[in-house]
């Protein structure tokens, strides 16, 4: 029987490198979808604490089959933890990532209060892996949306390198968490029941319309997360010239992001190499057969580690791009399983 | 008492001009709209013929109060016809369309069929009105999401001459019709209860989804509908040089389109001028204090003649852009407004 949440699941694991592992904010979209990696990729573990709000205490979650009790977030959480993953949001970040950090845990953080932090390596496995070994207590996990592009913008990169994107997203209620998705389903229940409509988590209605608004606006009119995927990009792809102009749109759809993405290059581009650059690509699915209606779409990327990119085109109104779609969980790569490949990682 | 659709309606206009008018396609999403667009604008009427497939047959549609019955489209209907309006798809106006203008009738055709032929012109009223005089018996309505995004970018292209867009649309299922939006309605519903969600009218389930796939698939890699944007706006605009890449995509919301648009210019931009060009534009609406939550939504410009644009802001990657959203009721100035607009010019 479990009696706390330090269970001791070295049994599990044969590695005899099991770590301690804390998940901030575990009772979230996030920290639900970290369980389901964790346990899914046997990430070798010794202990592991689930960390929350005092609004949590008394619940549990299910892991490995049994129930795990939630703890009280503290400066005291951390001691003698391996790896803590944060996924609370910004300011419990701040509070407690140091905390984290002076108690001798590795932080894999999922907000963006250290993504352009110079001493902090923001990272993304399959693209710049090695910048983890230059960690000082922290490792940013990057942007949803800016993630799931890169597992595709990167590869093409190297082949025929990036200069410029311009691109718009379609991104799920579930980035801002389990709160998103409860509201999509409130809003389209009272809707199909004539009743009123009233937006709490968004600032308006969400179910059957699109906003052009994600998260707060730049005295140049682009939203943070629209300048998001260019700085965050620069730092992982370790290309400062690059540049991005990008609309990010919230639609009603539940847990996966799409983007229409513009890409432009030094080199021109063939067609068939872009093909042959994406499909040996690690981490996503060249999904591009559009004459048969076979091009991803978020319902089909849902709960898939993979990214899917399709509609694949020499840009016809340069020699020098490429247009193409591409989706993917936004809690999955997006945010739980490219943490957890960070974790993987050290 | 109305004995049939030839109502005599002299007598509700002051107009000693009144028109005989028919409707192709009455019953259908743009066909009832065309009525209403009618009745509001108080078009100036003398008798009024709604024209459907058989299967419509026995029904009627309300006008004015009262209920005008439908008929069956045939090669004799347009006899007396002054104008006729043509919005039940491609097909059927490849076939009667030449049995109206043989009658004498103008045709304003909402379809894609004519709107490339050189002796047809295809129209925007605020932007190429003049155009509608070299008509010979056919003028073509455009394309709805080129349309609403031209009712913002032909202002600013006057102002800064106009060279490139890359866009991404989020276009409503009324699109395809009254049938889209019944789909999206009854997909809603079985997927509440938990029920099986069959595609019928899309190729694939589009509650809580988007899709990348409008229209059929061209060489090239683009859709039909990505490639109308260029096309069809260069005759508008009286622009050939013009050049658009364009994702579109269709998403959950009823019945108004919205645009991301990145428009590349000749001349260098300030934003002070392009909101000046936009707020003093005819047919849009700048609403744009994204700081405060005030930016165009499609569920806001439903039922609205006017189009909305905002999220005005110089394009950070480029001295010579400007990217911007926009949204319009697909119904209205991506159909049946801007068809009345052309029959009222003639």
């Amino acid at each position: 029987m479990v009696k706390n949440s330090e269970i001791d699941l070295g049994n599990r694991n044969t590695l005899m490198t099991g770590k301690n592992i804390a998940i901030v904010g575990a009772t979230g979209a996030v920290g639900k979808a970290l369980l389901r990696v964790i346990e899914r990729r046997q990430f070798p573990l010794k202990q592991l604490r689930l960390l929350a709000s005092s609004r949590s205490v008394g619940t549990s979650l299910p892991f490995y089959g049994e129930m795990i009790p939630i703890e009280v977030l503290s400066k005291e959480s951390f001691k003698g933890i391996d790896i803590a993953f944060f996924s609370a949001g910004g300011s419990i970040s701040e509070k407690f990532v140091p905390d984290a950090v002076s108690s001798g845990a590795i932080v894999v953080d999922n907000s963006s209060v250290f993504r352009m932090d110079p001493r902090v390596p923001l990272v993304i496995p399959e693209i710049n892996g090695d910048d983890i070994q230059l960690h000082n207590g922290i490792i940013a996990n990057p942007n949803c949306s800016t993630a799931i592009a890169l597992m595709a913008l990167y590869p093409l990169h190297q082949e025929f390198g990036l200069l410029r994107v311009i691109a718009s997203t379609y991104q799920a209620v579930s980035g801002i968490g389990a709160r998103g998705i409860e509201e999509l389903e409130t809003q389209v229940q009272a809707l199909a029941e004539q009743k009123s409509c009233k937006p709490e988590v968004f600032l308006h209605q969400i179910a059957f319309n699109v906003l052009p608004h994600i998260d707060s606006f730049f005295e140049n009119g682009y939203t943070r997360e629209e300048m998001k995927f260019q700085n965050e990009s620069q730092r992982i792809m370790h290309l400062p010239s690059f540049k991005a102009s990008v609309t990010c749109v919230r639609v009603p759809v539940y847990r996966a992001h799409s983007l229409a993405i513009h890409a432009e290059f030094k080199k021109t581009l063939s067609l068939a190499k872009a093909q042959e650059v994406l499909m040996a690509a690690p981490g996503i699915d060249l999904i591009d057969d559009p004459s048969k209606g076979i091009y991803p779409m978020p319902i089909k990327v849902e709960e898939l580690d993979q990214c899917h990119v399709g509609r694949l085109r020499l840009d016809h109104t340069s020699s020098h791009a490429l247009s193409f779609w591409v989706c993917g969980d936004q809690l999955l790569k997006g945010a739980a399983l490219n943490a957890v490949q960070i974790a993987e990682l050290l």
